[in-house]
């Protein structure tokens, strides 16, 4: 029987049996990092204030491996992760929940050191984690640690984003360069020895709420290109708006170590997912404003005019810095799974 | 590459990768079976509509092995467990989100009965699906299918329930047999062979919500005793009301599959799980009409009245039919895992 009090010891499986050991497992490690009072870990649910306004409710698990990467680790990109989704509908992100399955074996200071950056990360995007639950599995059933975060917001009165506001002229900022989070991953997985690669795991809505705020018109789409990348993003935009989008390969910002890594592995960085980046399509009229502003945050300091609208069918089209036009789909075939 | 379109094959890998299998999974499998106009699974979350009321926020996730055993399923008790949260909360549940971890390799028929399951029984519960995320992982290190759900209500403006409402005098009133769930899902786990087990898995709102709309005051707590059983939901509140509990070994219902069947396992039927009964403190003058109303439904016709508060600092006592008294702990040590 492992002693938890002292976070010392592994997981066992009646840490999840909902007796004893899953009791200490809450006071002796999670109410040491998540302190919010709406947090009553013995009650079934969080009871949280009336939000007269729209709400916006999101969900994902994170699987990501390896646990902890250059850049973030599975506790920061299960906040960000979650917060992104409601920030780039237009809420402010309010409240979490963290749904966490173990694995029999897995080192309680592990945990602890995902559950700490999970709460630091929680505590500087200014959201409350409400509400929680743990179950275990035995070893060979799970990875360490899996983690489900869902995220309530509230959308303001006047944002309204969405396809159908997208019309052929607009064009596309993507907020910074793309790729980083993807080949990080990868590369700490692998151990390909790749220099200078980093994750860009980062919570967006300390950027994207003033931008709406500043740009309540201009700003018609908003989406974080996470899994399937940039291309994938732009391709389903092109199919649910029925547009055609061409985007300028000389124009997206990718970092050097990403363009190089990739270009090694055999790799499309359009296609390489990101954690900490948002495209937008904005009004051509408030482009030039769009990206002065998006310039003077830290987050967004490489923002760029990426590519733009046109008449069409669903197509996405890159023109290469060569003058050639080939056409993006979505992700397909490229096995890397596991990356959040 | 499997061919999810006829909803055959097996769960790939790239099935994960928000790709175009992805795609082919949301439209080929869950769109045809969540409908709800707030599910937009292209969109980075649910947009809903403002509730001027104290909302309910709850997660669990379902590990529960097997998927399938009588009287239930990993769907349906995804749905159910999550409902049956809210509802002892006192909130109408409203909404949930469907996080889903899947094992590669798993036959796509299997995941399309859980679905058809899961979006029947919220589709029974009146609760709208209305945001989901799937993530695949590799071949052992899942097993098959890990579902989170998380539930947001809707608290009824004049409720008031949990432990500091607890009073010596009070009494605690079980909504049915005890044991049910956990057994049948060990005995099909293990192929015991017993006979006549089948899981309680049943959505308890639109029982709970009348009770506390016709007995606002005398309901002072609820708990549905899930993981832990009776006996560890009993301690729990003994702790937290700082309160000593007596129940009463005849006068708890249980079935005779379940008595017995325990019996020849060497299991305590107080600790086995429960996913369709509530246990309430209710205020004794009342507890008569409380009674006669529960068993008018059919979700608690077997309601008992199973024990009284006393003064004092924590700690649960059965009452044995032969008159002896022993002391109830948290679960400790019982290796029952994955029993939801």
């Amino acid at each position: 029987m492992t002693d938890c009090g002292s976070i010392t010891g592994t997981v066992s499986l009646a840490h999840g049996d909902g007796g004893e050991l899953t009791h200490r497992l809450i006071s002796d490690l999670f109410l040491r990092y998540f302190r919010d009072e709406a947090l009553q870990p013995l009650n079934d649910a969080a009871l949280l204030p009336a939000q007269c306004g729209l709400l916006a409710l999101t969900t994902d698990s994170f699987v990501v491996k390896p646990l902890f990467f250059p850049g973030g680790n599975i506790g920061t990109l299960a906040v960000n992760g979650t917060v992104n989704d409601l920030a780039v509908s237009g809420a402010r992100p309010l409240y979490l929940t963290v749904g966490l399955i173990l694995e029999e074996g897995l080192p309680l200071p592990v945990l602890e050191e995902v559950i700490a950056a999970l709460a630091a990360a929680a505590s500087e995007a200014g959201v409350a984690i409400v509400a929680g639950d743990t179950k275990v599995v035995e070893r060979g059933h799970g990875d360490q640690i899996y983690i489900n975060t869902t995220g309530l917001g509230l959308v303001a009165g006047n944002i309204d984003l969405g396809c159908h506001r997208v019309r052929p002229g607009d064009v596309i900022i993507c907020s910074g360069a793309v790729g980083d989070h993807g080949l990080a991953v990868l590369a700490a997985r692998e151990n390909f020895g790749l220099e200078g690669l980093k994750s860009d795991c980062a919570a967006l809505h300390t950027l994207i709420l003033p931008l709406l705020e500043n740009f309540p018109g201009a700003v018609k789409w908003l989406r974080d290109p996470t899994r399937g990348g940039l291309a994938t993003t732009i391709k389903e935009l092109a199919l649910s708006a029925q547009v055609d989008i061409i985007l300028s390969e000389e124009a997206i910002p990718v970092h050097d170590s990403v363009r190089g890594g990739a270009e090694i592995l055999g790799l499309d960085y359009l296609y390489l997912a990101n954690e900490g980046k948002f495209c937008a399509v904005v009004d051509r009229v408030a482009a030039e404003d769009v990206l002065a502003f998006l310039r003077r945050h830290p987050l967004s300091c490489e923002a760029a005019l990426v590519g733009e609208i046109k008449e069409g069918s669903g197509r996405a089209f890159l023109r290469t810095a060569l003058g050639a036009t080939r056409e993006l789909y979505l992700l397909s075939g490229q096995q890397l799974p596991r990356i959040c």
